[in-house]
Parts: structure tokens; C-alpha cells; sequence
């Protein structure tokens, strides 16, 4: 059941797409407060309480013990300390003396104090919002609950389940070719090569460097000939040039975001200044998903959306200021404050309050300033897209997916979850995000695997591989500046090719366990607490998750690890996947605790009692899968029905394609 | 057995102090190259081989899978990818199919890459080196020939080991006065406050603010009769300006690094424009060491160094340049890389190699360009404070230890492992270094408990203490920006007050076994695989450590954890303290895997078979600590002998006051 509360006037949000009848009052089980012009409210937390949810944000699956503040921010050195990410996802669930979800739908700041200031209280701080607390029987029916008011969730085409392969840096089509080569050459599979910024020219959205991409239509159609799918990057900001189609079309049409006279507001990132889509007015919003068709048009079926916090280099007005400021100082002794005060005024110059206070949007509901409805901008300028695409072919799924987002933003596309680094801290933080993704609809969901920036390791990469193979998105990303970190980069293929093809062999199951999630609400990686609800150790578990209905996984994330430890909450077979998922073994173990090895070319997971899992034999690409001569991994002492999907792969329509498979024990 | 062999001419540190001869030619088991003008020292490592040593670096207590660049460096922001810290430890022990020991003795940078660019490969790039090849029979016994070689460790005054309140920001007498009450009131021990910058008169070393604290000698004296030790920071640089007596009379003596001209060379930190104390002048040392006597004279007891890598906020030439640089991009439509080359002026500003290679030493071993004697900036700062003690008072143990620091260095002072932050993987990394540090003589470390930069929170707080109270130093600091970190500032004072009183409870163990190992040579801190070779369980365990002869610890390092598991690799005791040591339960475990659950106000750690520990009860400060009625945890059928330190707690000629104790079983 979810009860609706409304405070003010809080900003059109369009997370929840089941109207909802609106009350006043106190938003049971929480008390509400104001102060110093904003609303508090609170919640005080039994001892054992755990709290989930928020999406995409720092630490642990259970979010007790930290305060975290959504505002969509692009900054790469995520740190412990940080409090806001790339998404807002206001979702939470409190588990434990009561029961219960809580969706606080506001797109400006929201701050949630989650037993940071002091240990027993929850507090949310934010403006005016629409308060939804979701009751249910269990933590999985408030999920399925809260996920049927805002919508089911985005389905890709089947191919971005493979295997992709990005980086910032391959600047031309040799280097293109030159990673196609390097997987197939080496037997690793492959589905997909990521174009950043550098296939553009001059940073500008919609166009294609010339030079370094000739004939960006032929590489495409050569590449999908060998199941491999090109996948640009498209930023937020337009270069404010004269002469470039999509700035003067914008600026005539009245598209961009302006500042408070009503001028183009302009800000710099890549491309040095530029202009703000305002994706929150739908006439521009459209506006801007028809850009895309010059890169469908050229065979592009898929499309990462970046920079969209919006993220912000600097503003001309206080660059100026700051180099103004500097010049003042030239020749002074500037002791600690002074010199403090100097280099913070470029410090500061990225996504500064004073730039979001200043420019504003025309939405449905009226005139609004950035600052009210900042973390509506990546969700709208990627439903952008996604609107579009329904318009250039209805029924076929695009690949989609953005660095910022809203809840509502799931059912047009799926995110990553931004800039990450090659840190094993970042590897845990990738596994502990994935439930709270899921419960605010985001399934389609991963890391840049291996970490983005900085330099990763091989063994990181094997490691933080053999977690991926369980995550929807499957990507292997790092910036220009890292050591190369494709797989054919290290020194033992071998094991990346035992990991990735096992990706592959359990293809079958994640696809179909996805596709039925999207459509039912159900959670597809869940904490392990929510299927053993009952289970006082299964709370504290923070590096294990279950995966579908049939699995709970327990990844490698430490280094120099040769195993870990496991808590398995039920009778359990133990599986361990070796040589691409070709071979495997297994084992019965009962509810206990484990130590168990994992060599970094086998994975280990584990089959609840009574549930089946296909397996398919591993191949170069989705579209070579053969999912007709399936192998079932099997925990069952009588027959049992599993629903496998049998679309198309790349119709919405094919979707409720499903084959019930009786599985003989 | 030691073997020196000798590279170039690598300048004098003065890290060995039991001469070797030296050798030329290979430095078996170490292959050697010269490329691009350094020397790489190359080793295969086996399969299995674990690395330990590096005392003050980033990662685990086996240092394989990471490139570590020894280069003392002021960067607080310490994030996995990071691979140089404040200190320069270039001892490794390869542990493994080969067991043995290598010390790279050159003062300028030291590369370890240590199965990083090829899982199996150990390097060490590095100019003009003596390389020292230790051997022995077990990796305790390589430890203790490489401890004879480098001296003996520092020993602290036994105050020294009770528990500390630290903070950037206590800005006079009535602030310092409200922490000591804070601790009293909240009947909490402690033994020091320390007072940082904000107790100087404009950051110049070696005075008081007169408005803030106007009578340091009497507050030294109303704290210390209480038991409560004030223990001021110094900088390592000097404000440039006239009439500073330091200034003044160091500038007249030549006792300042100078640039290429031999003119006083100009680096900015707090205090704005200053100079560097030249302490690799031995002339120069001493005489900023004998500076600490106005402090001493005041009724202060202890000190640390800190900024001495040293940092280096700007040079006034680089920011000139910068801001001219900037004057020059007023206006102007800046792209992506035009911007990052501006803000780039000022990001790289300080501790720039720029600087570091423009000025000069006058060594003993004659003139030097700072960057290649880098390392041994902090190390001689401090001993200039050390041997001026020797001189002031010859027989009195001082508390002296500092931020940055190189091997040799262990012989007069301690170290604080640097500017940490609130994190929990800084819990982590603390212990990791613990025997890293002790392997290179580091014996007084420890790392700010609750961490430095950033907010804590009330639950890292509890277990970092219940970690720190088995690190020599124990000391809670933040910066002025964090929380209130104080244990009275949370809301289960209880816990607090538990967890500080066990740190008094086995006070008299610690500070025992401190000694005996300073003496020794013996490690306080070990890896479990060193009292266990033989297991190859425990080779991987990174977050446990042997303490002392008798124990070994446990702690809670995740957040919103109940427990944790344990590997067991012998029989032992599982000890459970509760309430501040006042009570203890008991219970023999075999070998083997364990999960325990540890309360925030307990500790549990384990006591070898064979062996006894005392304990004493819990007190205000070491002062009022029963020595003589000492409790003992045992585990033993026969009766054993524990020697007891049994000094005067501040003299060095007590410290071979061991009283036998026969424990009966």
C-alpha cells in the first residue's frame, strides 16, 4: 500500500507514473518538522534497524551509519567521504522493528542523515516534496510495490548483455579495429566497442570527426557483421558555435536554458562554452532525442549519455573572477588563508552552486530555477532520447543508458553508475550499489568494471570481472590517462577468457531472470536478508548477494585473496564454474559458515534448494549463443517448471516471449 | 647475514649504523640493468610468494599486486590509488620459495614495483644505491639482522603510551582546558593534549600566542598534575622575517637551504614566506634542535615534527608564473585542455619537483640538489631535536615523533603515519602498516585513530580505538573542518569509556613487550604467517597481527558489522574483554575458521598456547596505574615466566628494569 503525502509545491517530477490521491498531515511512521526553511523528517531507528535503498551512493548495501546528500555531482575521486553521487534515487527501506519504504520526490537537494549525527536517528532534510511511504508484508513486496508506482523498468536489446569494451582514448577507426582485433584474436568474446568523446569533432554532439572516423556507416555495418555494436557517447552540452546546425536550431527554437534575462546561459565543458539543453521543457526535450537519428541513420543502435549532471567545467562570468582575483595577488606574500583563498577560487570553479543558481528552465509546471530541479536533468535528457527512438522504430529496443539520473529515469534507459577508479574499495561499492539500483527500478545497471580512472591491476580486473559477469551492463571502462586495461592487455588471457565466457554460459538465466524482473517488480540482485528474512546473520552480509531467483553469489574482492569467507543462510549446492563455464563442480553444504578458495579463473556461486539454473555453452558473441542445447545446473529433488525468455532480442513486443522448460531432477 | 653491495655513489644517510663492506657486482638473489639512467634490480617472484616491508605505504601487509614510488609526500588525500605517503621505507622481505630480505639505501625516489606491471616480476628502479641483501632462517630472524644493522628503536617515556586527544583547531588555554574536562568529567583516561598550530604566534616555530595562551609554563604544570602531558607541534619551516629570532640568527649562521646562487631559497607553507633549516647539516640540525629548548624550559616534555617531508605549499616564482599565466587567459573561450592547463598552474603548485630540485643542502657528505636526498628531510629535522634532548637532559626519554621520515630515523623518534582520513579503509590500512613499520624499526607508530581529514562517525570511532589501543601510539586527531571527534562528543560515552580503559588494562604488556622488542629487535606488530610459516591458510590473512609474544588480534573493520570471522591457525584462548578490562570471558578454540561477534564496547583477541599476558586495572592515566596487582590471562599447563618492564617510566638507563614474574598455570 503506499500513502501519499504532499509538502508544498514540490516540482512535476514524473517518478511516479500511478497517480497517487495526495494527503496532508504526518507521514506515518516519520515526524516532520521545519527548519531554517526546509523539512525535517524524522525517524528514530530500532537498535537493530537496517536501512536500504538510495540507489546509487557510497558504502554499504545497508545505508545505516552515514549521511548522504542527493545532488547529482560529477566528480571522479569518490572517496568514503563523499555524500552525493552521479544519481538520486531518494528511495529508502527500513527493515527491522517496522518495515517499511519511504520515496521522497523532490528534484532538488535531498539529505538523508542515516544514523550519521546521531546513531538511532533518521533524518531527511529537503524542500518541498511528495512523501510516499510504501507498506508491505516484506521487504520484497514494498520493492514490488514501490516499483509498480513508478513504472516497469527499461529492457535493452539482447546484445548489451554481452561483453563491451570502452575507453577514452581510441581516437580513430584503426584503434577501433585494433580492440575488435585484440578479442577476437585472442578468443575473448565480444559484443560491444564504446566511442567517447574523441570520435566527435570538436566535442560537439551529433557530429563525427571526419578525419579519424571517415565513414563511421561502414565501420558500424563491418563490425556488426561480426556481432560487434558501436556505442557513441553523446554529452549534454552543445557548443555554443555559430554554424553548428544543432546550436543555431536551438537557439532559434528557444531550447536552451536561459539565465535570468532570458538569454542562453552559457557554461563550459568539453567544447569550451556551450549551452544546456532544457530537456525539462518536452517540445525541447524531443528536440533533442531527434539529434540522435543522424547517428542511427548511420547503423548506431546504442547510446551512452553523458556529462548530464549537468556537469559544469566552469562559467565564463566567474572565471573571470577568478583570474581577476589571481591577478590582485601577484607579488603579495599570501600566507596559508590567503593562498587557501587564491587557489580555491579555481578549485571551485566546477558545478558550483552560484552556476546552478543561475540559469533556469521552462518545464511543464512552470519556470524553474536549475537549483530547484537539478537532478531532473540527465533522467529528461535521456527520456529525450528514448522518446524519440519510439518515434523513429516503435518497436524496436535501443541500447541506453546515462550517467545521471532520477528515479523515472528507469524506464527509458539504463545507467552506469559514473566515474569510478580502479580501486577494489570501488569493486565492493559497485556490488553494494546493486540492490538499492534495483529496488528505485534500475536494472540495467553496472560499473565501469576494472575502474575508470586510475590504474588497475590484473588481478583487480580478473576479480572485478568475475563480479561483472552477474551485473546487467558488462563493461570494461577506463580513462586515457590509465594503463590499458582491455583483456588481451594481460599477461593471463587465459583466465579473462575462462571469466568472460562464463558471462556468456550464464547468459540464458541473467537475460531471462532480467526480462521477468522488468516485467513482475521483482528485485533481481537482492540482499541476501530479503530471502532469509528471518536470519539475524543474513542482516550483516554485505558481500553477497542473490542474483534471480536461484542463486546468491559471493565474489573475490580482496587482493591477494585466494578464497574468502561465505555465509550461507540455507541449505545450499555450491558451484564452481571453471573453464568458461565448460566444466563445473559441485557440492551440497549445509547453513554454516565457509572458507572457500577461488583461483582467479573459476567462480563460485551458490544454488538455493529447489531452484535450477540454465547454462549455456560460451560463444564470441550473444548472437552466437546457442540457447537451444541448454545444460541445467540443479538443486531439486522433483521436477520443476523454468521460464526461459525466447524474444527476438530487439523487439519490446517479442518480450513476453517465454518458454516453460521442465527440468527433470 | 648481511651483504652490502654498492652502486654509484649514493649519498650518505646514515640509515646502517653497523658498517658492512661493500661489495660490487650482483646482488644475488637480484638481477641488475641500467635503463634510461637508473639501476633496475629485478627478482621473479614464485607463484606463491608473499612481500612484505615498505613500513609506511598504500595496500595490504603483502604488498604484491601494487607500484609503490617512494618519495615522502604531503598529500592527505589517500586514496587507493595512491603510491607515495609521508614516509620512504625501502625494506622489502620476499617470503616464499626464496625467503630474504633487501634494503635499497638511497635517499632519493625508489620505485617498487612489485608484481604490478607483471604479476610474477619484483623491481626496484632507483639512482646510486646501496643495496643490502639480508638472509637469516626465518623472516623473524632476516628482521632481526636488518633491526641490528639500522640500531636500536626509540623508546618513548611511558606517558607516552596513554591514550591522546588530538585537534587542528584548540585555539587557546580555555579550549584545552575544555577537552581535559571533557575527558575527566565523562570519566575518561587520558594522558596528552596536543596542541597544533594555532598555539604559535603567526605559525613561527617556537613561540606561544601570548592572547591565546599566555602562560604556557602554568597551564604545562596544571595539566601535568593531573597526570595530562601538552604536546606542541612544530613545522619544519622557518617564516622569513626579520626580526624572528630563528629567522634572524639562522639566516646570519647560513643554517637555511639555499638555491643554486646560494641565496636563502623561499618556499611558502603556514606562516606564508619562509625558509628550510638545511638539517642535513649536521651543524644546521643541532641548532634547530637546540631551538626546542624554549618549549622545554616551559615544562614540555614532547613534541612532533610535522610538514617535513618537506611540504611546500608554492615557491614564489611558480605562483607568479602562474598567476601571470592566468592574466593571459582572461577572456577567452578556454576548451577542455586550455582549462585544464590553467587550473593546472595552480593544482600543481605545491610540492612540485620544480621546487625540490631548486635548492640545495650543505651534507656531510658534501652539496646536495634537495631532490636526491629527499627522503631524509624528516628524519634529520627530528634527530636535530633528539640529539639537542641528549644534550639538555641525557638521560630523560622525551615524546618525539613526526610526520615524514626514512630508515634511521627509527632510532630517535616515532612516527604518526600522516594525514589520514574518516574512512574505514584507513582502519584497514593502519593495521597493514603496523608491521611494515615494525620490520623497518618503526616500533612508536600509529595512525590518527578515528581518522584525520573528513567526519568520522560514532561507530568507526569505537572500532578504530578498539584497534589503536594495541598500537604504541594512541592518539585521536582531526582536522578543524571534521566533526567533533572527541569520545565525549558521541552519544555512547559507555563505550568509549570501555574501550579506552582496556588500552590502560594492557598497558603493561604493551609497553613490556614494546621494550623488550626495542631492545631486541624482536616484532611488536607481525604478520600471523611469520609465527606460522608453515600454514598456508594463514599466509593470506591481511587483518589480523600478532602482538607481543602472546597474542593475536582480530578487529572489526567494516561498518555495521556484528562480528567478523577469524582464521585460528593454532590452538588458542579466545579472550573476550568487557568493561574496560574489568572483566574478561574465556574459551580454548582449535585451529580453524571462526565467526565472532564483537560489541562495540568489547574487544576479543587470542592468547597462543603457552603463553600469559597481564592485565592491569583500568586507570586514569599511566600515572595511577596498579602495577603491582596485576591480573593474568593464561594459557598454560606449566608455569611460565613473564619479565615485566620495570623503568621509572622517563629515564633510559631504567629501561633494563625487568622483573621476572613466575605465572602458575
Amino acid at each position: 500500500m503506499v500513502t501519499k503525502y504532499t509538502f508544498g509545491v514540490p516540482p512535476m517530477t514524473e517518478a511516479v507514473v500511478v497517480p497517487q490521491p495526495s494527503f496532508s498531515g504526518m507521514p506515518t511512521p516519520f515526524s516532520v518538522k521545519e527548519e531554517e526553511g526546509k523539512r525535517v523528517f524524522s525517524y528514530t531507528l530500532g537498535k537493530d534497524d537496517l536501512v536500504f535503498g538510495l540507489g546509487e551512493q557510497m558504502r554499504g548495501i545497508n545505508k545505516r551509519g552515514w549521511i548522504y546528500d542527493n545532488w547529482n555531482t560529477d566528480d571522479p575521486i569518490i572517496t568514503e567521504g563523499r555524500t552525493s553521487l552521479y544519481g538520486a534515487h531518494n528511495f529508502i527501506l527500513v527493515f527491522g522493528e517496522k518495515t517499511f519504504g519511504a520515496f521522497f520526490d523532490s528534484p532538488a537537494r535531498v539529505v538523508f542523515d542515516i544514523g550519521y549525527t546521531d546513531p538511532d536517528e533518521l533524518t531527511v532534510t529537503c524542500g518541498d516534496v511528495d512523501v510516499y511511504i510504501v507498506e508491505g508484508d516484506s521487504a520484497k513486496e514494498i520493492v514490488r510495490e514501490f516499483r509498480r508506482i513508478i513504472g516497469s523498468s527499461y529492457v535493452p536489446p539482447k546484445w548489451a548483455f554481452g561483453f563491451a569494451q570502452s575507453k577514452w582514448g581510441y581516437k580513430n577507426e584503426d584503434d577501433v579495429r585494433a580492440v575488435w582485433k585484440g578479442y577476437r584474436e585472442n578468443g575473448l568474446p565480444l559484443d560491444m566497442i564504446y566511442m567517447d568523446i574523441d570520435y566527435m569533432q570538436d566535442y560537439m554532439d551529433f557530429t563525427v570527426n571526419k578525419e579519424r572516423f571517415p565513414d563511421l556507416t561502414a565501420l558500424a555495418a563491418e563490425l556488426k557483421a561480426d556481432g560487434v555494436y558501436l556505442v557513441p557517447i553523446i554529452d549534454a552540452a552543445v557548443k555554443a558555435k555559430e554554424g553548428y546546425h544543432v546550436y543555431d536550431d536551438g537557439l532559434e527554437k528557444g531550447y536552451f536554458c536561459t539565465d535570468a534575462e532570458g538569454k542562453p546561459f552559457t557554461v563550459a565543458v568539453w567544447p569550451g562554452e556551450s549551452v544546456l539543453p532544457d530537456v525539462l521543457n518536452p517540445a525541447a526535450r524531443l528536440w533533442f532525442g531527434a539529434q540522435y537519428k543522424v547517428l542511427l541513420d548511420q547503423g548506431i543502435e546504442g547510446f551512452w549519455n553523458d556529462m548530464n549532471e549537468p556537469a559544469i567545467f566552469y562559467s565564463k562570468d566567474r572565471l573571470r573572477e577568478a583570474i581577476v582575483y589571481a591577478a590582485g595577488e601577484l607579488g603579495k606574500d599570501l600566507d596559508t588563508d590567503a593562498y587557501g583563498a587564491l587557489t580555491g577560487k579555481f578549485y571551485t570553479l566546477a558545478n558550483s552552486m552560484e552556476d546552478y543558481n543561475s540559469f533556469y528552465h521552462n518545464s511543464v509546471d512552470g519556470r524553474h530555477v536549475h537549483a530547484e530541479v537539478h537532478n531532473l536533468y540527465g533522467y529528461n535528457m535521456t527520456r529525450g532520447a528514448s522518446e524519440y527512438f519510439d518515434i523513429y522504430e516503435p518497436d524496436r529496443r535501443y541500447l541506453l543508458f546515462s550517467r545521471s539520473s532520477y528515479i523515472g529515469h528507469h524506464r527509458y534507459a539504463g545507467i552506469w553508475t559514473g566515474d569510478n577508479a580502479s580501486w577494489w574499495s570501488h569493486l565492493k561499492l559497485n556490488l553494494a550499489m546493486m540492490p538499492g539500483l534495483d529496488m528505485c527500478g534500475f536494472l540495467f545497471a553496472g560499473a565501469d568494471l576494472g575502474g575508470h580512472g586510475g590504474n588497475t591491476t590484473e588481478e583487480l580486473m580478473l576479480r572485478w570481472l568475475a563480479f561483472g559477469i552477474f551485473a546487467p551492463l558488462f563493461r570494461n571502462h577506463a580513462t586515457q590517462y590509465a594503463r590499458d586495461q582491455e583483456c588481451y592487455a594481460f599477461k593471463n588471457i587465459g583466465a579473462f577468457r575462462s571469466i568472460l565466457n562464463m558471462r556468456y554460459a550464464i547468459l540464458p538465466y541473467l537475460y531471462s531472470e532480467f526480462v521477468k524482473c522488468a516485467k513482475s517488480g521483482e528485485m533481481l540482485s537482492r540482499p541476501v536478508v530479503f530471502d532469509y528474512p528471518e536470519d539475524a546473520r543474513a542482516r550483516t552480509v554485505e558481500d553477497q548477494l542473490m542474483i534471480g531467483a536461484s542463486i546468491m553469489i559471493a565474489p573475490v574482492m580482496e587482493q591477494n585473496a585466494k578464497g574468502r569467507y561465505v555465509y550461507v543462510p540455507a541449505r545450499m549446492k555450491m558451484i564452481r564454474l571453471k573453464k568458461g563455464g565448460n566444466a563445473f563442480s559441485e557440492r551440497i553444504v549445509e547453513k554454516g559458515d565457509y572458507y572457500i578458495e577461488v583461483p582467479l579463473d573459476e567462480i563460485v556461486f551458490f544454488l538455493k534448494e529447489g531452484a535450477v539454473m540454465p547454462l549455456a555453452k560460451p560463444a564470441k558473441n550473444v548472437a552466437s549463443l546457442d540457447e537451444t542445447n541448454l545444460r541445467w545446473l540443479k538443486f531439486i529433488e522433483e521436477p520443476v517448471e523454468y521460464e526461459i525468455c525466447r524474444d527476438d532480442g530487439f523487439t519490446k513486443s517479442s518480450l513476453s516471449n517465454f518458454e516453460k522448460i521442465k527440468v527433470e531432477p
